[in-house]
């Protein structure tokens, strides 16, 4: 991986490096379509059958029994359940700064009292990679803030192995998370996500489904949500991160950034931008010495190829720019000037700053939400939330003094819409006076 | 329309009333699908097509120019133009209440502070409707929360008549709310919606999409969303109320509310549920006598004999569980238990309180927000609001002490996803010190 300058690179590589993955699920929406079709009509049944092919394996029951939990945590090590206890409390600690309790009344009108109030969404589904690659973090990235907006059930659906197993990593952090009201099925790919959005015998029916999954998993979540009856929180696809270093951020610590996002699976982006050449060639050189220390070698070097790069700016500004149009996942600044540099950042998930906050301290347990937007997405959504676990309610009250400071309005309103009814809703209050 | 007991009802008239006609937007899916695909080729020109067949006219320039909307000011009454300016005072100052300013940053772990910081979404696309039924108040509800949220650019895209005019009352708003980093376009139907989501030589893509519509435009919206590279705010249907309420209730203004919502259109819902079989009687006798009155009657009938029902119900508890499960747009309240029986409601968009605060009241100027979640979608969206304008960004700052404190947490954690790189980013900033 050699530097470039930003200016220098060709309009179609920057083209590929700016969509990067983004959008990759579109191509197996059919497949997922007709997946979800099956699980609407056949339900359990079809559960058990994409099962067997998916993941070969012919399932007596669908839920993970309270016995297979607790065998889980027997299989952790104590230094695995410590640190599942350490992510836990802090990750409790910052989402519960999120909760919004009762909002300030306004009176807009005298007599016209205005205000929301806050309730969590009843029954929520998470969705947990599971199978090969087993990622505990997104059950306690999922199931935290489904606690603290104190969600009335939350079902979780996971693959299981080939025999029949879900990972013990998994089983461990739902019992050191220990919701009573959280139940798990061994299900995964676009037929858990259909499971979650229509029911089944077994699986309830849930309003909001959440969490990253593959390609299937988030061509599902989007098609679920298009017919109207289920939200989700975001598509999330590969993941990805920026850096935006000086010549005063460490060559090494860099690139073992540059490394741990690039790692994560094929289609995963890396992007350096600096305005030191000196910087990045040193960079250049410790991604050349790290990479092959790496078991995810193979991954890493592939991803880079594809959506690596790193770039030479003349100035910070550019890099910004850059940054607000790439709009990553992950963006870490390492600069001497952070303070004037981060106002201006716009679009990112989660912003690392420092030349002592790596990435991958903020996907486990720094308390932060590692469930991001990507793929540009962060131009319009933001990271998981306890917020994005309830909804608020619109409340109003008025006394006939308050109706009649803004009768005038709305049947003149009422009126310029066609819509008559509207108007004498207001009016009838007002006839009885005329008695 | 005769009262019944909600215990009678038969299943299957229960299941229409409770089904409404929600998600009917998929029933276009594929006409919306073709002409996005066609606006997405052919940009302005598709447009302009679709404008002819739909609108009926030859359109020269798509965006609407100062003068015409300088006209429309001068064509609107000044009753109407006043109304205007008071329903934005009274939204602006509801609004404003919803920005969250920074938020506390917390320190999870000693050297370890996170926190959240807002920004709005750089573009944002709002849908009016207009043609035959033109509502300047939609306008207002999704305009006013973006210029709050601080949105750089605001695209607003309505459909013009068979002059190629848009009604003077829509830019009679424009001209009031007088917003400089506003433009209108004279463009409807699922083709507008398209040219908001992928942009068009005149029509700037945007990165959220706002407002209600007819079927086409709502499955226009979640199509785009589906495709990963728009957000829309919500997937929304027809207009409905449930109305809740005991003896104390005034039957000639219920029936007058429960009309006011049954004449939007033939698939709107109404529903009254009423521990009092008096008022039942007597709100459906002023539903007879009131209904002729309405120039909007033959609406109004049909949506209440597909989806209208007067209810009686044991108890409050009852109409409050239904409530929760049926999740309306707008729920009344005239009971005179009223304290006792708002912290049980769960899933409404606004709640209007008190037999002075009929819902068209909330329409228009008392400052609610008028763009609402349908079809049960209560459960789990909220309300627009200005934190749909916007998203959160997290921030992670770390000292070096910081990151040895959560350092072991995180690499054990790693290591159980099998993902040496990220073990490795934290580790190589302590190997200088082993130097």
């Amino acid at each position: 991986m050699q530097p470039v300058r930003l200016s220098e690179v060709d309009p179609e590589t920057l083209k590929r490096i700016k969509q990067r993955a983004a959008g990759e699920f579109g191509k197996v929406s059919e497949q997922a379509r007709a997946i979800m079709q099956e699980v609407r009509e056949r339900g359990d049944a079809a559960l058990r059958d994409f099962t067997a092919r998916f993941d070969g394996v012919q399932l007596e029951s669908l839920e993970v029994s309270r016995e297979e939990i607790e065998q889980g945590l027997r299989e952790a090590s104590p230094e695995l359940v410590e640190a599942f206890k350490f992510a836990i409390d802090n990750i409790r600690k910052f989402h519960r700064t999120h909760v919004t309790a009762e909002e300030e009344h306004v009176e807009t009108v005298p007599g016209v009292e205005v205000w929301r109030v806050w309730r969590s969404i009843e029954r929520v589904g998470l969705y947990v990679p599971g199978g090969r690659a087993p990622l505990p973090s997104s059950l306690l990235m999922t199931a935290i803030p489904a606690e603290i907006a104190g969600c009335d059930e939350i079902i979780v659906c996971t693959p299981p192995n080939k025999e029949g197993k879900i990972h013990y990593s998994i089983l461990a952090a739902v019992a050191v998370l220990n919701l009573p009201n959280l139940r798990l099925f061994k299900v995964g790919g676009a037929h858990a996500i259909a499971a979650m959005a229509y029911g089944t015998e077994s699986i309830p029916k849930t309003y909001k489904i959440f969490g990253a999954g593959n390609p299937y998993v988030t061509a599902a979540k989007v098609l679920a949500f298009s017919e109207g009856m289920v939200s989700i929180d975001m598509p999330a696809g590969p993941s990805e991160v920026l850096i935006i270093a000086d010549a005063s951020a460490n060559p090494a610590y860099v690139a073992a950034d540059f490394l741990s996002q690039a790692e994560h699976a094929d289609d995963s982006s890396a992007v350096l931008l600096t305005t030191s050449p000196k910087l990045a060639i040193a960079v250049a050189a410790e991604v050349r010495r790290q990479l092959p220390l790496l078991s995810t070698a193979d991954r890493a070097s592939n991803s880079l190829e594809q959506y690596g790069m790193i770039g030479i700016v003349e100035t910070i500004e550019q890099a910004i720019e850059f940054a607000n149009d790439y709009a990553p996942e992950h963006l870490e600044v390492c600069t001497e000037n952070v303070d004037e540099v981060l106002p201006k950042l716009r679009n990112a998930g989660t912003i690392f700053v420092g030349n002592f906050t790596p990435e991958p301290s903020g996907d486990y347990v720094s308390g932060l939400n590692h469930v991001l937007p990507t793929g540009a997405n962060t131009k319009m959504f933001g990271p998981l939330s306890v917020e994005s676990f309830g909804k608020k309610m619109q409340m109003q009250r008025m006394t006939a003094e308050g109706l009649a400071n803004l009768r005038k309005a709305a049947e003149v309103m009422a009126a310029a819409e066609g819509l008559p009814a509207h108007g004498r809703a207001i009016n009838i209050r007002f006839e009885d006076e005329q008695h």
